[in-house]
């Protein structure tokens, strides 16, 4: 017990102190580093910061992983976060499928599971697979169950960031407001934190991916609708309502198709994948040649987004033409971006990744040719690396934040 | 002499401690108020915070204005600030004028001017004509010299924060980059804050207006061109190379008119006060009735904005339909900025106020007919009560967030 310690009503120890979150801070983004520099870059004393890298030592959330260099002097010993000192449960949950993993306090995929889903089965039904994912997780990874600090739910739709409730599911009819917060807290006493799947997606990629050490990064994920995450200043911004990157329903054409939101011209409504899947069924149907039909097996409605990628990469006209016209419509949101939001990168992820090669160049193309010349020399474009991990391990991304700011446990 | 007060070579006194910045903001922002008040909402300890009040009491930079009504005990001091402690020059160079005020801290216009120019005069003439103002201003008002903060220019164009040098100057040939830092230092001997109209007017309304205790606002500031400042957070968004909000460069038609900076709909090119003069002109030099060939003398060219406005609220059908697509178009821009940022409010300002009444409507209908329902039911749409001084006023703010925050002189 020191001053940074102190047990709880069932014996644990605590360490609670605005100080000991610096330090693990520090640790977690610059480590491996010495108590000395964490002095220098935090400000704390020595004695302070001895003290706390000491029991955050004993605890094991922190470990030493040898010795810095030497000039001299004794060689100062090299602090690191045990990226296993605890565990977390992630889940993204698409219109499709539920993708569910265990991760680290480094964001690290332990174990994960992929389960697909035709929506018909009802909303009861996707709970409880999702239930269900957990649960095997949790007990085929061996973990003692007091190791994990939460799940977090990363949903393909909209919620409600004061009551923690998921607004009725887009394409999934009775879905209603399901509040997982309370679902997972019955079935597994765990906390639950709810995010959208664009938000959790900019979270990880500021965090782990192709937004790290940048403030202002705009993450679109682009699958069966367009989410936008938004980080400005280094932080996720959520709107009044939290539900600011409704991407998909900025329109891009007056005079464009009409949208199911009410508007006409709506980005999801042309450069969604099943927008993209839609318009290759319409061609094929007014017979318009192409390979698609034989990799279907002559069944129009088995086209699928991945078909339309592996056809257009081998040329084919149908195929190709919707992918360059889907880049051409994506690139137009972007210019809107661009000019509105000014952001450093532009990081691209979703079921699109398939199709990232022939994407990227008439996205960039149209950027370079529309955008504003000042905001668009200042900025790139990227794919995600992580692919469609990103959502899922985002969501778990608020677990581990609201264990290094508020409270540690033995 | 106290802990919060230092001399500096010059042998004035300086207020220089954080304590002292946070009383002054309390005061500032929740004046009138007492001490205790001031202990309660800050955590500084009652005999700190009566220090630093004496301090700022005796320095002028607080006043108290009478006790507070008791129940009991000894009647408490309020405590407000003086807005008349110092003050600052607002400037905002627009395309075809000059508007310059003396403000106070309080955001208060105690002097103004008003100087139109027709862009054909040059740089130089336009700058001199801007020092001429500010150097009138200042003798008109009979304020000591040092009683001046600093100059803040607020200028309808962009401005590369990292140098704080304008960009050309958009429809003023020749203007290249400008430094307003160096030619005010060089003129008056003070230091010069540059924003961009859009962002100065956001800050004021956040400060002093329609966006007073509000989070997440986008001030959306309609003349010649379109410009949109954004509050985030209570702060100010100025994106990656403070160029975020080019409102008028979003496309909201892909198949619209070219717009000078090669993107084609652009809503300047579409809804921008001198893009809605043109519409009047060409379609009266095709023989379309109306009464603005009277208003403007027979004289085609010498049709302004203004008497649009005039002839539309008089029912006159050209004027009117030309309003209402404005309207429409500005509408569908919103449309844009809702579904993607989900702000607490719209706050529209700048020279389209003289048709506010008939653009009101056909905005709030566009917006309620085509912006998701969420972000919709949680926002509003208003105009300004600052007109055109918004951005005057606002340029003046960072001078004051300056002095607020840094330091205060004797």
């Amino acid at each position: 017990m020191n001053n940074y310690t102190r047990r709880n009503l069932k014996g644990q120890t605590l360490l609670r102190h605005r100080n000991v979150s610096v330090v693990i801070e520090k640790i977690n983004v610059d480590g491996p580093i010495t108590k000395r520099e964490i002095v220098n870059k935090t400000g704390i004393s020595f004695a302070k910061v001895n003290t706390i890298t000491s029991s955050l030592s004993k605890l094991g959330i922190t470990v030493e992983i040898g010795k810095e260099e030497s000039n001299g002097g004794r060689p100062s010993s090299l602090f690191n976060l045990n990226p296993n000192y605890r565990y977390t449960i992630g889940c993204q949950l698409s219109h499709t499928r539920i993708h569910t993993i265990v991760g680290n306090l480094k964001g690290e995929i332990l174990f994960e599971e992929m389960k697909h889903y035709d929506k018909s089965i009802g909303k009861e039904a996707v709970i409880a697979l999702l239930l269900n994912s957990i649960e095997t997780l949790i007990n085929n990874s061996g973990i003692p169950k007091e190791k994990f600090l939460g799940v977090g739910v990363a949903i393909a739709g909209l919620f409600n960031p004061n009551n923690e409730m998921t607004f009725p599911f887009p394409h999934l009819v009775n879905w209603g407001h399901v509040s997982f917060k309370e679902i997972i807290a019955e079935k597994f006493d765990l906390p639950c934190y709810v995010s959208n799947v664009a938000n959790a997606g900019a979270l990880a990629e500021l965090n782990y991916g192709e937004g790290k050490g940048k403030n202002s990064i705009l993450y679109l994920n682009v699958g069966s609708g367009l989410g936008l995450g938004i980080i400005f200043d280094g932080k996720l911004y959520q709107g009044v309502s939290g539900t600011a990157g409704e991407f998909g329903h900025i329109s891009i054409d007056e005079h464009g198709p009409l949208c199911e939101c009410g508007n006409y011209g709506c980005l999801e409504a042309l450069a969604s994948t099943r927008a993209v899947v839609k318009q290759a069924k319409t061609q094929v149907k007014q017979g318009v040649s192409t390979a698609l039909l034989t990799m279907a097996n002559e069944d129009i409605e088995k086209i699928n987004f991945n078909m339309i990628c592996e056809a257009a990469s081998n040329s084919d006209k149908l195929a190709y033409n919707l992918i360059d016209m889907m880049g051409q419509n994506i690139g137009e949101g972007i210019v809107t971006l661009v000019n509105l939001l000014n952001p450093e990168r532009v990081i691209l992820g979703g079921t699109i990744m398939c199709a990232s090669d022939l994407l990227i160049n008439q996205i960039t193309n149209i950027v370079q040719k529309r955008a504003l010349e000042i905001p668009r020399r200042n900025m790139d474009i990227v794919f995600s690396k992580m692919g469609n991990y990103a959502g899922t391990i985002g969501a778990t991304i608020p677990i581990i934040e609201r264990f290094f700011q508020y409270q540690v446990n033995e």
